[in-house]
């Protein structure tokens, strides 16, 4: 891991960033010049003028998303300001154009209030298709993806949320096909109640799954929690049936299910081993997950997942999101609503037509993952689920 | 003209958008990914995060620049909205990248008010090394940019103001060079008082010429006048000093140069026919200037420039934007001072080292351009000239 870091350090050094932009056609002499500068732009401007929609087909807009942080929660690091969320926006940027084709950009927002993140991305949207919400701390990134959804025209998609959900969801439905269980009957504890733990938690109850019980540090969020934030309140309200309270290992005892959006290792053998028999652990924590995948395996887990590109079964938000938003494009998609995120996540479960305790997701660049995930995103997928024009649980939070 | 307007409007929508993004490196394989995304970027902003400086080293920042529009005055068309100013900002962007290998991002702002718009590129500023603000209507451009340069620690530069007005300066070194005529003997007119015809005027104020008399569509602006706003009132203390009253062809009585950034045929041959002999004539309105090159050299103009390229003298802003925001980002210039712009407008002049009537500038295909006005830019430069320090004279504005 230390190499990795040094030798990413002296890449980024190497290229002075990862991102760049250029013409699609050469400018070769003055014909070009005027073509698409002035004075011919003024066509194409004054077109827009009269029917803005025409941004999207004459214009960068049609194609364009924008990857927007204020800094605060960097990757596991933490609020490191701006300009160290860069990096990172620019990363996606490369992912977004690498896999879909997609013309993004990292928006770095020196404001934090809830307000005034809301205001700048509004103020920038016109240039953009899309809006990727990256990096921003809980529980503010829940106010702030709900405003912009409401206030906007185009869509916005929190990705630590939404793209980690549906991977998360693809991921056990292709693991429960191994195990040979079924999402009405299986026991889930979520450990982390963030971003991600939020989302993945509210994305899996509309998707069926009946007993999850989710983990914050301070353990079970249950009824005798007090002191909870309202996205927490909400969350408790919708899970933990058995109504646990306690410890994590606690709400492990007789699961069939861990998904780990926390910390690096938090989870023991000991409590795998409170688990019901060949239980499915997915250890998401980054760079280092909840259990090392060997740990878990020993302890009697029959699939185990991590971020990690150094082991099977690698859970990356990068299989979902470049197709999301390519779908959402291509199909004028104004909401990215829960539905389109579940059957996105079955087009990406399907992806694996045998899955197999070593390979529940495939890779992540196999390229047909792309347009199956995008193919979610036509209007026809939409008309099928009804739940479709729902308004989606993260938007009634408050 | 007709064609090149219905050609442009083909080629947007055959290219949807002119501009893209990519990666610098091909992402081929795990090993890249885990490079310039999770894990190994974490470092990356692990340094950032403890010296945000390293942004210009590490990431995008060291090389990009925004290019500002809210649409409220795009071309010579008017306010016409952000959507339509998406592809004058594309077409700025790939010349940044064609000219000065900049990447630059069009950024069209939906808000209209002045703390609105600072706000904005305020919050965006941490990715960027440079803000182009662009067609962005006049009086209030001024004050958006004064506090921007105030507020913000990277250059801030508004093109239709300083662009114009270093290009301007350049054409009217040679063409008084063509002329015989010294700085301090011509007499001008400027006939335009908006974004360009200010800061043109201040510039060359500054430059040494002493007798500019601005003339807005109402006529000359004078001691007559009391109807002015504060940015034409200080236009009207630097300007007039025989204290002219009346309309354009009054002021431009025996006058030498008349510099247009106005509108289509406001100059006609008997105005031309009322300047002392020979006169030189910049009729810079787009994309019809203010009198046809051929009508103003039958009625004895000397020189005559247009911001055309279908005839000789083109006065275009490319000659001077790319290699202005090269010399800031390689230089680390905070505030592009006038000292800056008259310097780099002396070594654009010097592009051309024997002037004739048909050409007082280079071309703007001429490669060695763009180098020999970022060369301004170098702390040598700065330091031989004490009025680099000077407040600028749009800064005292308010």
């Amino acid at each position: 891991m230390p190499d990795i870091f040094s030798e990413s350090l002296d890449l980024h050094r190497r290229l002075r960033g990862k991102l760049e932009t250029r013409g699609k056609i050469a400018l070769s002499g003055r014909q070009e010049l005027s073509l698409i500068y002035t004075p011919g732009v003024a066509a194409v401007s004054s077109a827009i003028g009269r029917d803005r929609s025409l941004a999207r087909t004459l214009s960068i807009k049609g194609n364009s998303v924008a990857v927007v942080s204020d800094g605060s929660a960097i990757l596991g690091l933490g609020d490191l300001g701006p300009e160290a969320a860069i990096p990172v926006m620019e990363g996606k940027a490369v992912l977004l154009k690498e896999f879909a084709g997609i013309d993004a950009f990292p928006i770095c927002l020196s404001c934090r209030g809830v307000d005034e993140i809301v205001a700048a991305v509004k103020a920038i949207a016109p240039v953009f298709g899309g809006i990727n919400l990256e990096d921003i701390a809980a529980p503010r990134c829940f106010e702030i993806e709900r405003r912009l959804r409401a206030e906007l025209d185009i869509p916005v998609m929190h990705d630590d949320q939404h793209g980690t959900a549906t991977v998360v969801l693809a991921a056990l439905i292709n693991a429960l096909k191994v195990k040979g269980l079924s999402v009405g009957e299986a026991r889930l504890v979520v450990n982390g109640a963030g971003a991600a733990g939020t989302a993945v938690t509210k994305l899996l109850r509309r998707y069926g799954f009946g007993d999850i019980t989710v983990c914050d540090s301070r353990g079970v969020i249950g009824p005798d929690r007090n002191e909870l934030n309202p996205a927490k309140m909400e969350l408790a309200a919708l899970t933990n049936p058995r109504r646990l309270t306690g410890t994590l290992a606690a709400a492990l005892r007789d699961a069939d299910i861990f998904i780990g959006v926390s910390a690096a290792g938090v989870l023991n053998q000991e409590m795998i081993r409170m688990m019901r028999p060949q239980p499915i652990v997915l250890a998401l924590a980054n760079p280092t997950p909840e259990i090392m995948p060997d740990e878990a395996r020993a302890a009697g887990a029959l699939v185990v997942g991590t971020g990690r590109s150094d082991y099977p079964n690698q859970i990356n938000n990068v299989l979902a999101f470049p197709g999301i938003f390519r779908g959402a494009l291509d199909n004028g998609v104004r909401l990215i609503e829960p539905a389109m995120l579940t059957a996105a996540a079955e087009r990406l479960a399907a992806c694996v037509p045998a899955p197999t305790p070593e390979m529940i997701l495939p890779d992540v660049f196999d390229r047909s993952v792309m347009p199956a995930v995008a193919a979610a995103f036509r209007p026809s997928e939409e008309e099928q689920s009804p739940s479709a024009i729902a308004v989606p649980a993260v938007s009634r939070s408050r």
